[in-house]
């Protein structure tokens, strides 16, 4: 079996990648351990800049988000008991939409599929072979026991934070830059109506909480807490104490109601570099993982692939590697600078458990300032909705 | 012997406020432990931002700063080898001015002594009294050894970090912030040339370094060092090869010349709240400290006093408190936003020496966006040439 683009992962960067590859005449096939329910049904978050909007929908795909999605044209950056609204429409003439990722990929898989897109869903035991080689080949058993070899001109490494792709580069080639903080986030689900019309982001003494929304039914809450803490050992009433004291004051009001999920998720960074082993190309998480602070994940997969498909694009046509080779350096800009961003984010409005007095006053000075003068709002507006995806 | 307000020090604070209050018709003595000379001969840098040079302009003192200082419209950020200006003029319509403090001083001395000003220098055993009573004392020796009692309405205590002002507030009703950085700055004067027209704050992998000018023969350079370093053990080579280091690339060229000064400097922050005590009012370095990063450490006594002025004014005409009561929080605004920027400086150019690969990688991603965004260069630019002095 043979393609010109092999896509390991179905997830955004993969399913975005084949529909770009699609749209330039250039064949590929879309190789998931995951089955295609799994995919659909998996609640992820979704902070979606206007340029991934924007995309989607010259995609032929963005129809439901536009709809369906909420239209976000700032945040409230909430500190002192006070809430400052940080307005991405008037500084940065942009905007985000909430929609959330599972549905993003269920558009996706659907108009892929409908035009007779290969895509290998629930396959299992995935290698990658001869990826300096001129014809790379990803291995995989297909669902009913098939054994496949599928040659390929070139491998997208899509598969994630734990794919084999990554690890298909040697460690003695690969450098790994990896962040961990000292705190997670405690999320909820709960059936309750929205408390604000758009995000909260939430400093207080007793550290960061972010108040986002699923449906108007439906709200998704954080705080920040000890990575090591236990879901389980907190009580309803305590998790809307502690929602509630950080983000009290100014009459604002946490509509709460029956939790139904709960968790704690690590607070990570990630970046490996290079992006590319001979004719395997890694993008999205498979090559880097940011905090979810900046809500920025999925859109720097998106920019990945919209780099990599246009370097595919050259490469088909002319047979030069020149924008392949651009690959990384190109793609790695946009990482470095998200991964400041969410950084930024992180550590001003997270309390640092190590840090003292100072450090609190030392934030509040940052935010007063942010939202006190336009340049420093316009930079934060201008990072959250997404710099130009062409960057 | 009684005054209307008694400042205690003759630095930048004490000289300014005493100018602000003679122009409003008030009367101040300022009592001073070390000699004319000695404050006169004390060389220290000075970044004027535009509001400071503006305010000594409109007293009448600000001729040979104006002058004999040099207007800078820009700086230079270095990294990963190359140069990148950050444009005041065209950012913020603003610019700084590089005069040495000990000069603002002498000018500042002069005019105040041509006015009749009641300035004692070299007095010692300063001790504040009576500080929350509606006639606080300033008890002082001479320098013939008569021992003077001040009277005064309110006390300005202008006495740097190492004074009596601070400590006059009783421990368990200040609260002292702090912050100590794991490095220091290793510095040195060189009689070489000018390097470069503007400062150079330069990022590498050794660490921070700062090229900076006294005159055109005499240069001000630093770099990041271990705060324990001696400097008597670094050989001239040593300490060339080292700066060298820290801005080569991108055809840039250190003048070098015979160094005759060295020393290694703290960096440090401090914030001491409230900032009044009973009628006892900080201002300057007595009420904080900057590191030297942001180069905001005069101005921000500046900006002090003449919230000071103001309320002063306000109090002897009307009898009312409500502008003294309102100094410490309006003051204080501008204080953590200072010592925000330059945590904000420091920690995106030094090292951090328990820091990682990631760090430094995200530090360059953050160094770019500063120096290809105008909104983010834009907030740089306003905070380093000074936010509007009437904050």
């Amino acid at each position: 079996m043979r393609t010109q683009v092999g896509i390991v992962g179905a997830g955004p960067a993969g399913l975005v990648l084949s529909h770009l590859l699609a749209e330039r005449g250039i064949d590929s096939v879309v190789v998931e351990t995951r089955g295609r329910q799994e995919i659909e049904q998996t609640m992820r978050a979704g902070v979606l800049e206007q340029g991934t909007v924007e995309l989607l929908t010259a995609m032929g795909v963005g129809e439901r988000a536009l709809t369906e999605g909420a239209r976000h044209e700032g945040i409230e950056l909430r500190f002192g008991g006070q809430g400052h609204r940080i307005d991405f429409a008037k500084l940065a003439d942009r905007a985000v939409w909430l929609y959330p990722q599972h549905e993003v990929l269920k558009d996706l898989i659907a108009a892929r599929l409908a035009t007779g897109a290969d895509i290998r869903f629930d396959v299992t035991d995935v290698s990658l072979r001869d990826v300096t080689s001129d014809e790379p080949v990803i291995a995989f058993t297909e669902a009913d026991g098939t054994r496949v070899e599928l040659r390929c001109d070139v491998i997208a490494g899509c598969d994630g934070s734990g794919g084999v792709s990554r690890h298909t580069i040697p460690d003695d080639q690969r450098t790994d830059y990896f962040r961990v903080y000292p705190f997670g986030w405690f999320g909820i689900l709960a059936e309750a109506p929205r408390s604000s019309d758009e995000l909260v982001y939430a400093h207080s003494e007793r550290g960061f909480a972010l108040i986002s929304t699923r449906t108007p039914q439906v709200q998704r809450m954080y705080f920040q807490c000890d990575p090591r803490e236990r879901a389980e050992d907190w009580s309803d009433d305590r998790i809307w104490a502690e929602l509630n004291a950080r983000v009290a004051g100014d009459g604002f009001t946490l509509a709460e109601g029956r939790i139904f999920d709960r968790g704690v998720i690590p607070m990570r960074s990630y970046v490996c570099e290079p992006m590319r082993h001979g004719r395997l190309f890694l993008a999205g998480d498979a090559a880097h993982t940011v905090p979810p602070t900046g809500a920025k994940g999925l859109n720097l997969a998106v920019a990945d692939v919209v780099v990599l498909a246009r370097a595919l694009e050259s490469f088909f046509a002319t047979g030069s590697t020149d924008l392949l080779d651009a690959y990384g350096p190109t793609a790695s800009r946009r990482v470095w600078r998200a991964q400041h961003f969410s950084w930024w984010m992180t550590s001003m409005l997270h309390t640092d458990p190590a840090g003292s007095a100072f450090d609190l006053k030392r934030q509040l000075g940052e935010l007063e300032l942010l939202t006190s003068t336009t340049a420093a709002a316009t930079h934060l507006a201008e990072a959250y909705t997404g710099w130009p995806i062409e960057l």
